[in-house]
């Protein structure tokens, strides 16, 4: 099966002593330019504000995604065009409506993280709280049974296997209450695959994303938790580890954060009171 | 066992339907700045260049070898001091000898992608070889067998065990033609980890490459396949999957690329010519 996120390519399999040619599908990674035009008062100024490596497809997502859990847009309305050439190609044109500025100083994607207290994890949250504009009063609206959990990696990774012949796509997805899948996205990169998401969910108004988990198919890292707190999401649980880092900031925003989930089975970092015991189960 | 990568955290694992609480260790995510001073002819500019989410520890070779992949820096006597306020503090003053100037313009990490023929894989691709200055004659040199292919993994999963209480960390390895570990680093950052290894091979005054393996815990994608060949590197295994980009870029430059190697099996994406096959295999 061909699509837009893999390619085929002629491989040598090596296997103990033996060796063999093999036709084999590759995760497709090309660059996105993504263009922001704006200016209210004053001159339109057209700029490059980012060159990311990602999977093509879903870029409209991807640039709206990326605006807006970078806290440069904070509505899908804020956005008054997006233009891609032609589909797939790699510049993406997103018009910003009137009396939406950016500023340019702040353009450099490590702008959050050197505050006036210095380079520090605490500063790089301080800087994240100051820029995201959800409400959080719904905070703890949404809770899940660790029964429910444990099925979400294998629901994933059905709709994964449909995508990605590669085995290189990461992979992340929102989950309601009762574990149903709302939405899924892939790409080589984690970041571009959870911008995605969120660009997705935003286009579906659905945000805020209070009432649904976040399951991420890799390791949930600073960046991660940033995005997915830019879009109201209160449970993120992941296949693979935690940083440190990503455990400070889900304590501090009381962000539920579950890591390692496999074989029925995972670790509680932050937020257990979001986590439905099962009826055997000792209290946390 | 207490380090600078790893942090005690007290977490809840939930296993079927028990729960526990337990000490556990996380792998450590902080910021670092990275400055660098430099001027000649003209007044000295100091001027912050980069900011990376990475776990503390050899941060003068992360430093130094991010300057060298990303081609600011061309080996290591163009460093005429590099410090850090206290050994983990979060920002590196590298101070670069007279001549070496820094183009401003080119300090967004992207700006190697965006070529005048367009935003595409081929332009930056060709961006990359124009910045390596490494001489390439000796590229055909490293061969290695398939059986000794089979066992770096294990080595490089036994160093990492000694370091990585986490599970979260990174890790790449360089092996000479033996299969001998010569060199081991890690990070939350696979291209952080990568630049640490590089960093030392360039302190320890083994640069350029050629003679060495370069295994990588993870996936390989286009920053990868461009940082070992800025170092000079000819092979590169992977524990996962190459993306298209990283496999266009190293048949380009006559990269061997291997990828997911484990249980004594891999799949050659390119250059196969440096591989010895085992005796009872078939050609390649």
């Amino acid at each position: 099966m061909y699509n837009a996120s893999s390619l085929p390519k002629e491989i040598i399999k090596v296997n103990g002593n033996k060796s063999y040619h093999q036709s084999d599908f590759l995760a497709v990674e090309e660059p996105l330019e993504i263009q922001v035009s704006f200016g209210d008062p004053g001159p339109q100024v057209q700029k490059s504000i980012c060159v990311t490596m990602r999977t093509p497809g879903n870029d409209l997502e991807l640039a709206t995604g990326f605006l807006f859990t970078e806290g440069m847009i904070r509505e899908a309305s804020d956005v008054l065009s997006i233009k891609q050439a032609a589909p797939l190609e790699n510049t993406i044109c997103v018009e910003l409506r009137q009396g939406i500025n950016i500023d340019l100083k702040k353009l450099d994607r490590n702008f959050y993280m050197t505050s006036s207290c210095g380079v520090c994890g605490k500063s790089s949250i301080d800087a994240v709280k100051t820029i995201c504009q959800i409400e959080r009063k719904e905070l703890s609206g949404l809770k899940m049974a660790a029964a429910t959990i444990y099925h979400l990696p294998q629901v994933l990774r059905t709709q994964q296997d449909i995508f990605d012949f590669t085995g290189g796509l990461h992979g992340c997805g929102l989950f309601d209450e009762a574990g149903q899948l709302l939405l899924s996205r892939e790409d080589v990169g984690r970041h571009n695959a959870l911008d995605k998401l969120i660009g997705a969910a935003l286009f579906h108004s659905l945000l805020p994303l209070h009432h649904y988990l976040l399951l991420l198919s890799g390791r949930s890292s600073f960046e991660l938790i940033q995005k997915a707190w830019m879009a109201g999401i209160t449970m993120v649980a992941a296949i693979g580890a935690p940083s440190s880092l990503a455990v400070q900031m889900a304590e501090e925003l009381d962000i539920t954060l579950i890591g390692f989930l496999k074989n029925n089975a995972f670790n509680i970092y932050s937020g257990s009171h979001r986590i439905i015991p099962s009826i055997y189960e000792n209290s946390y």
